[in-house]
């Protein structure tokens, strides 16, 4: 049995978002300000999880909180005020208990990819205790999804 | 020659910053959101370069931007609205024409770890080009603070 | 003569942009953050300069900074996130060397009005000296627009 | 009986905050921008909050929450990156069910007065219902001050 026919085929969730730079994200430097980034990614993972079923909406409904427990960010070309960006954010499908997604963000007058990131989100309950299995909930999203 | 004696010895940098965690960087799970921890990394580099005369200023009268290209967060345990925590920057010595610093945020009542992370600073010259060089005024910082 | 055809008659300058409250613009109230609508407003005012060729650039390029000198807000609703809602601006023409807005925020899917306010900006030169005459571009613009 | 006599004395309730510009709060004109006097505001009414016992947390232990229903700013003189920065905070005792507060902002090195503004808080109750009367625990607490 050849060894591709054993790997898991999982369905590729992704979703794309643009943003226009403010004003207010832009440094003295001239240059979008490294934190803006976060809210750009946050802007991805909202508009994924709009379009998959995946917010913190439907974490808190079901009894969990999904706090990021890890963030990278990698920085390529500056952005400039007046910009126009877009954000394509990709789910990575694993067997833990998290929600992981890698994301790239380009320019999008010339296509340039100008930062690359991922994020990491863990389950607390209610309770804020951590949550080391899958939340049924979320096994349930994942299987209908094909990210099982 | 043993190994040891072959090692280069640097002089360790480092600073402390206390921070009282504002309401606004609370978010609706009551705990400090992610975001948040940039402005505190921010702080301590702030306080770190009043320390040691490495500011953005010092880069700017020298010509240089010195804007991130590298961040990464872990988070351990959340802070909450009223908490003080205290972060300690470090400098991490390279030979690269880099500024890399690494962080650690405790919470002051006890002393726990509760997140950790780095950031990597590269110069830019004034018209936005990178520079792969040190340039002579950081080398002459490092050398004068025994990390060259 | 009636007192009526003796009123300066301008033009309405308005302009609209929806936005979607994020995750981050909530505080642990579970309604947006006050300090969100600052960027509400900034995203009207952009929104308005882009259909009506008066930016930050604008002023910029011809010698200019616009710095707000005063800003006020209402509060009457709260927003929550996930809510959508639509930024109204509009301009107020007044003879000082002045860029007035006034601004509504309603949530969309009742078009009830949850916020109001405005905002002043006064023209600085490039050595940041407050200019005290409407500077000729903006002269220009705002005959180009019937609201001189 | 003068007119004196007849006016009610109330004890002045006031506290000071000094804050350091940090490099995220100033914009691409190398100003302080003006959405980063919220926070500003913000700290000088925590800082009173804690000193006479009024804070979110008070608030919500009593079963309530005090959001802003009004905030006015009016800048007058830029502060840049490294300022330093005194904020005033001043109770305006009123007898409505409000929490009003006077704010001016200071250049440390010259004292020159570079802002002011005032907010306005009402009271919620849990279910986010509007709060005609003054709660019992503010009451007390404007007595114990002396500002009833």
């Amino acid at each position: 049995m050849s060894k591709a026919s054993l790997m898991i085929k999982h369905d590729v969730l992704k979703e794309s978002k643009q943003i226009l730079v403010r004003f207010s994200e832009v440094d003295s430097m001239s240059i979008v300000w490294h934190g803006s980034y976060v809210l750009y990614f946050e802007d991805a993972r909202e508009a994924f999880g709009k379009k998959y079923g995946l917010t913190y909406q439907t974490y808190f409904d079901n009894g969990f909180y999904a706090p990021l427990v890890d963030m990278h960010f990698e920085f390529k070309h500056p952005l400039v005020h007046g910009d126009t960006a877009r954000i394509e954010i990709e789910y990575v499908p694993v067997q833990a208990a998290k929600v992981i997604f890698n994301y790239k963000i380009y320019r999008e007058k010339d296509n340039m990819l100008v930062a690359t990131g991922n994020t990491t989100q863990v389950f607390l309950d209610s309770r804020y205790r951590l949550v080391l299995y899958n939340p049924e909930f979320y096994t349930e999203w994942k299987r209908k999804n094909n990210v099982l």
